[in-house]
């Protein structure tokens, strides 16, 4: 067992101690990082959130203290007290490198087994490892600097909002389950057996309702739930900064929130947003990038090839164009080389979004190579490479189908050659986009009906509103997604604020005006009486601190996260439960763990 | 449907407006709170967030804008831009009474129905309807402040903990379910299907593993959940401020709060709190005031009679003291005269808290009054008047029978009878109190076991440590509550940071060492590695708004509140869902709603 402080007091934090503390008496808490017993002196690397500080005990400076601190391993859990001397041999790789610590007590807090990882940083360890210690992955310092920086953030925001005079109001966690969306995760109620809870997937209706109550500007950093298969990086429970305000239109909202970004960039990574921020609609981001959030660090966009090909009789392209698709292409440059394997690859790589093929054109310095060649004229050929404007030594690579098939495999292309030629190799930039007029619905071929592309309490654009019913693939909605390097970071929408748009919405969706009221039926009401003109915007704050914390994997901005099963590997959950537990909700488990 | 905004512009809040602001031209939106038409000119009550404003249309000021204001009703939704002016006849009781706007331009946003709940301050609705239509309920200006006060609490509890370098750390939702405690929500694990996740009862067991972690100071203002029966002022999700620090002993904590809760109730409520605030021992609470969480406003403090009747040969008090039990009384000053059927009332009241009945003493002018003058000597009746110090007028009631029963029921009439006599009218006072030394543990009768008092990682105090198997009864914790005014406002303790401890712990409280491990087997293992002694408080954040906001009702402190059932009257929350939801989570419902 260990000892106890007993009134014994931290004076100082390892990490902020310098030559000005020379003289000191200190006391300092924390873990051995490392201990060495060289020629009758005991050092320790003293370890504590905010960094490292060499403790030495000798026979000389305390011999009790010395012979105790001899004792010790890795991950002890100390107190030392004693004076701040300078260093004879300075470390300049540490902060506290000019001083040490002479060790004139000890006292052992707590012992510590050999950790099953180690307390280092760049740690390579199996993710599951990591997971199932994360008490112990947390100790890293690299992890800590991850929490320091989400709390940082997470404060600068709130800061940010406060000024703005918005007010922070908790939504309900325990809600009710609403379809369009994801799937959610169901709480069942033990007051009324067979009836459930839903988790929120985000508090959209409920921060709509405060804008009818006139909050005028709310704000939450708050959790939402999704239970989703988990692609890589996404986590059944993450957060969300989300926010509110009336009496707003798109512009206010872009304004403020670029005001945000570029004091949270700043003040937590050192990065200046150029404001205004550029916008992009929908149509250009598909037509140019293959994407809502296209990356704009590299160019390599989507060069249209329909109008150069259209009296061609090679059937993939005629085909394509007669059922209403295009022929695009990107162009690959100083790819001109690339071997028939390499390129094979390209084209399997396409074919898993669906296209059926890539069609390609090498330009080499005296030829050109092409399989489709032969199925073009000359100035055909000619005419493709100057649309693309490919020059000696580059490839020029073709996808004809219908234009989301022909988006999607260009646009993924796109990407993947850019990882492929390591364009963004060493590329420290943050470039945003703002995406606008993005379409309202999108049709889902599998349940034949349109969907909410944003949700179903989106506005449509003044000039398209007309034909929300008539031609509802047409209309385009005052949604606005923030895009980061390829990411989306956030995005939002003016709102639907009466009652007949929003039934309106609603029929368009599938919904009769039974179900919809049935399921919305508090919204609609609400809109009767004066609600304001609304619009908002959320963030994922996960994703926004991977990439202010430099990291690609959102488990390591999420302190216990769940794994690729949503399953926590270090407290086991979910786990069984009691029968008396079920009994009382009034379920039964139907059928054996999958 | 209403006009939209196309680029017009709020200049102003409504509250804002002042003599200075005379001759700028404005533009106001708001709810219109009232209308008139006098004399030939449409007066509008505007309100918004911050406030009313007097809004004037007249023909002579704008014609069209004259005609559509005239056109308004209650909570219509506007927008007004025009002239500030002096106002001709001043409203001393408004904030903006000196001015008013000059209507040259209105834009109905959206209309309004006839509200089904007036929106003013201090309403008397049902609390039905008032959750029912919460979005216009919480349109009330009062209810507005509230969440402002909410909104400016929990900013400045973030800005002290940032500046004591606290981290906020979220932990999860979907976590492990844990027995000691409150009955846990359960969430049906999709992937796992017979398995479940509980929502949290508190982030307990995770921030303690930070603190293994080196986090060193942690906080939180997070959502947690009880699924219990609900008495009044209990929520089935609720807020807590939670921190955890490391390296500290119990003053260290009770400082640092005492910090926070100086500058929140002061910047808040402008209540001054004289620090160091007292504190107080369990046992002390319990005999003076029969409550482990005392209202120290006022005194009727309890007195122990069993030294005085000790060989009193009255049955009711001699059964009481043999079986171990005592015999004590309140005073209740100047109730000497109160008539039988009153304290028989009384009587009636200490039943219900298991006393089998109260015996009385009234002392008159010239006469003691008592049904039980005839079992006791005139010695033994003039020194139980002498120990509670009654005096001319007075009326002592007395309690005899086991001790918990005495307190329970003496500290439970105290209560009542400060209620009854008013003693705490027009009292603005916040007092508050720290109780210390409670016990660790207590005995479960019906179940026959020892259990948890605070909860399981609770650290005994140094000086009982060892009865901590032998005596389990008599061991003191390191744990401390901070009273207000007679409501537990938060609670927290050292915990035990070594796994034999802990481990001796869970076998007091009846686990076996598999159980044990199979529960809590990460904290076991995490204590392991070196942790540090650590410790920490949560606030019940919804009970300190209430007293912020000088509310009794916690519904009027949570936005979107659920009912006595646990329902959210507003969404119809707990609700039926899709049979396919229940498929995929592999659960079928047991039995019909109740």
């Amino acid at each position: 067992m260990g000892e106890a402080l007993k009134g014994l007091k931290r004076t100082v934090m390892c990490g902020d101690l310098r030559e000005s503390n020379i003289g000191n008496t200190v006391t300092a808490m924390g873990w051995v990082q490392k201990k060495r017993n060289l020629g009758g002196l005991v050092f320790v690397d003293l370890r504590d959130r905010t960094g490292l500080l060499q403790v030495v005990f000798g026979e000389e400076i305390n011999s009790d203290a010395f012979t105790k601190a001899d004792t010790v391993k890795s991950e002890y859990c100390i107190a030392v007290t004693g004076k701040i001397v300078k260093r004879e041999a300075p470390n300049e790789n540490m902060p506290t490198g000019m001083v040490e610590l002479l060790g004139e007590n000890i006292k052992i807090l707590s012992e510590s087994e050999t950790p099953p990882i180690y307390i280092k940083e760049n740690l390579d360890a199996g993710e599951n490892i990591r997971l199932k210690y994360r008490y112990l992955d947390l100790r890293r310092p690299d992890m800590q600097s991850i929490f320091k920086i989400r709390h940082k953030a997470a404060k600068i925001i709130r800061d940010f909002l406060d000024e703005k005079e918005f007010l922070e109001v908790e939504t309900p966690m325990l809600t009710k389950s609403t379809p369009e969306g994801a799937r959610d995760y169901l709480v069942p109620s033990r007051n009324f057996n067979g009836k459930f809870y839903a988790l929120p997937q985000s508090p959209q209706l409920f921060k709509q309702l405060l804008m009818v109550s006139g909050f005028d500007k709310y704000f939450q950093i708050v959790k939402c739930f999704r239970d989703e298969d988990l692609r890589a990086n996404r986590q059944p429970e993450f957060t969300q900064v989300d926010m509110e305000l009336s009496f707003v239109e798109e512009n206010d909202i872009i304004a403020l929130n670029e005001e945000l970004l570029t004091r949270v960039f700043k003040e937590v990574a050192g990065v200046e947003i150029k404001t205004p921020i550029e916008r992009m609609p929908y149509k250009i981001a598909m037509e140019k990038y293959g994407s809502d959030k296209p990356d704009l660090r590299f160019g390599m966009e989507i060069s249209d090839l329909s109008e150069v090909v259209k009296d061609t009789e090679f059937k993939v392209f005629k085909d394509a164009l007669e059922n209403g698709g295009s022929v695009r292409a990107i162009k690959a440059e100083g790819c001109g080389a690339m071997g028939r394997k390499q390129i094979d690859k390209l084209g399997e790589f396409v074919k898993t979004f669906k296209a059926k093929g890539l069609a390609w054109i090498a330009v080499k310095e005296n030829e050109i190579k092409s399989p489709i060649a032969k199925f073009l004229t000359e100035e055909q050929l000619k005419a493709i490479i100057a649309a693309v404007g490919a020059k000696t030594n580059d490839l020029v690579l073709i996808v004809a189908d219908k234009n989301s098939v022909v988006f999607q495999a260009l646009g993924e292309l796109r990407l993947h050659l850019a990882k492929e030629l390591e364009l963004l190799k060493d590329n420290k930039e943050f470039r945003f986009v703002w995406i606008t007029e993005f379409p309202l619905l999108s049709y889902n071929e599998e349940e034949n009906r349109f969907q909410a592309e944003h949700h179903p309490f989106t506005m449509p654009m003044d000039e398209d509103i007309e034909y929300l019913e008539s031609d509802p693939g047409r209309v385009r909605a005052k949604a606005y997604d923030i895009v980061l390097n390829g990411e989306e970071l956030g995005g939002g929408s003016i709102r639907i604020h009466e009652t007949d748009l929003q039934e309106k919405m609603f029929k368009v969706l599938g919904f009769t005006k039974e179900s919809a009221w049935e399921r919305f039926g508090f919204l609609l009401e609400a809109f009767k009486y004066g609600p304001p003109p609304h619009g908002g915007l959320a963030y994922g704050f996960d994703r926004m601190i991977m990439f202010l914390a430099g990291t690609e994997n959102i488990k390591d901005v999420i302190a216990f996260p769940k794994n690729q099963n949503a399953a926590c590997v270090m407290t086991e959950a979910p786990n069984v439960v009691d029968e008396k537990q079920l009994q009382e909700l009034g379920i039964s488990i139907a059928k054996e763990e999958k």
